[in-house]
């Protein structure tokens, strides 16, 4: 049966893409392909690193997430919502996408709490509270892409570096109320692949209760974990369709792995 | 006679309020008083030149403007776009007003060229070519704030320093047509001072034929030449009301030098 909401589509890329002008390039021209209403979720890459780098400040990054001093704030705060933001804002208007970039702080679209400190202290790091998509629908009402950052804020003044997968997956959910949504995690390999080796070794579908299972036996490795998580959660508030896919192939049926509760 | 046309006001504050935290909380507690629809336009301050120096980058300021090479643009957008923008968007979310900061590049606000080059190479610094408010429109239409850094884009995929005064008066200027407009460039003094020593010797009202002439016997600086030049050509297309005050008596009637053609 034919739903009568307005569809959606939600795009998420990576750090790979952001960090790789050719991939990024190649995600550009499909996202240009893709009519109707569409959201960009971007994350950060390793650009964050190398500026503080270049400042002379090393990276702390534990089990693959960066611990967010102030300084380290400052930096992400300029090269998510800054450099990375309006690059591809910049690179989409070339394209004749009307993209408009924002971070959760913007239209307050995103309210997170800074992450309480258990064994880690990460810092100036946000846990989501709540999504209004009150100015991403107005946007994409009026023809305008919104291409949002890995940034949220906490209501009180401060900016906060937050996952832009669980961006993604909550701000995906937000929508399922008013839309019938799509939400494609893009990257550079096919999906989630039975022989990490084999490219084309590809799951077309993914069962939430396969994941244990397939994690334990080192089929999906430990990276993938939190992106089929968020990707499952988003599922469960009520978007229609969520995949793990090339971004060569995301406007191809069905590419990539498609996850299923 | 009174206008049907909505009224909006747009509010520029310049790098000296930018770069100190006490300036920016007054003007961000007036904005927060400021009913109806208001669009700020920010500069850039001096925090460009601070990321460049510990980055090992000598700032290359010729005259008062930035020469801006690819690393130079790189920074500034960053500082911008990313950390300044955020910043005040995350602070006046604080003080519930629902903020959302662009670039010229974000909706396609502001397109420019890169300045041709003759006696200088001012490198990616953008003339402006056109200001679509489609997008500023309809976020005050729904009850946003936009928030505008001192960036362009040339529609070919680049980002261009632009200045900010100038951002200010052709985006008041392009709303003329649909709106009431006032534009008010918010700063550190009482007004265009007749005595530089004497805070309160403002001029109340500037005529465009008396500039001149308090230029040549230096009434009036150099720095303020091109803020004028901004003010009377924002009245050249039609804005109702241009005025040049300090941020804490923005919202009191006729504070500050009122500019008259």
């Amino acid at each position: 049966m034919a739903s009568n909401k307005p569809k959606i589509q939600v795009f998420k890329i990576g750090g790979k893409i952001v960090n790789d002008d050719a991939l990024l390039n190649t995600f550009l021209n499909r996202i240009s392909e893709v009519d109707g209403a569409k959201i960009v979720i971007h994350g950060g890459g390793n650009k964050a690193s190398e500026v503080l780098k270049q400042m002379g400040i090393e990276p702390n990054m534990v089990e693959g997430r960066r611990i967010t001093d102030a300084k380290t704030l400052e930096i992400v705060t300029m090269v998510y919502g800054g450099l990375i933001n309006k690059n591809i804002v910049a690179k989409l208007q070339s394209r004749d996408v009307n993209a408009l970039g924002m971070s959760g702080a913007d239209g307050n679209v995103i309210q997170s709490h800074k992450r309480p400190v258990k064994e880690i202290d990460y810092g100036w790091v946000g846990d989501i509270e709540k999504v209004d998509n009150t100015a991403l629908l107005a946007l994409c009402d009026a023809g305008f892409v919104p291409v949002l950052c890995a940034l949220t804020h906490d209501k009180k003044g401060n900016m906060l570096n937050t996952n832009a997968d669980t961006i993604a997956s909550r701000v995906a959910g937000s929508l399922a109320g008013n839309c019938e949504v799509s939400l494609k995690f893009c990257f550079e390999l096919k999906g989630v692949l039975r022989d990490f080796g084999v490219k084309d070794s590809v799951i077309p579908s993914l069962r939430s209760t396969e994941v244990d299972t397939m994690h334990a036996s080192g089929v999906i490795n430990d990276g993938m974990i939190p992106k089929l998580k968020n990707g499952f959660d988003a599922l469960r508030s009520g978007v229609n369709e969520v995949s793990i896919c090339h971004i060569d192939e995301m406007n191809i049926n069905n590419a990539g792995t498609n996850l299923v509760l």
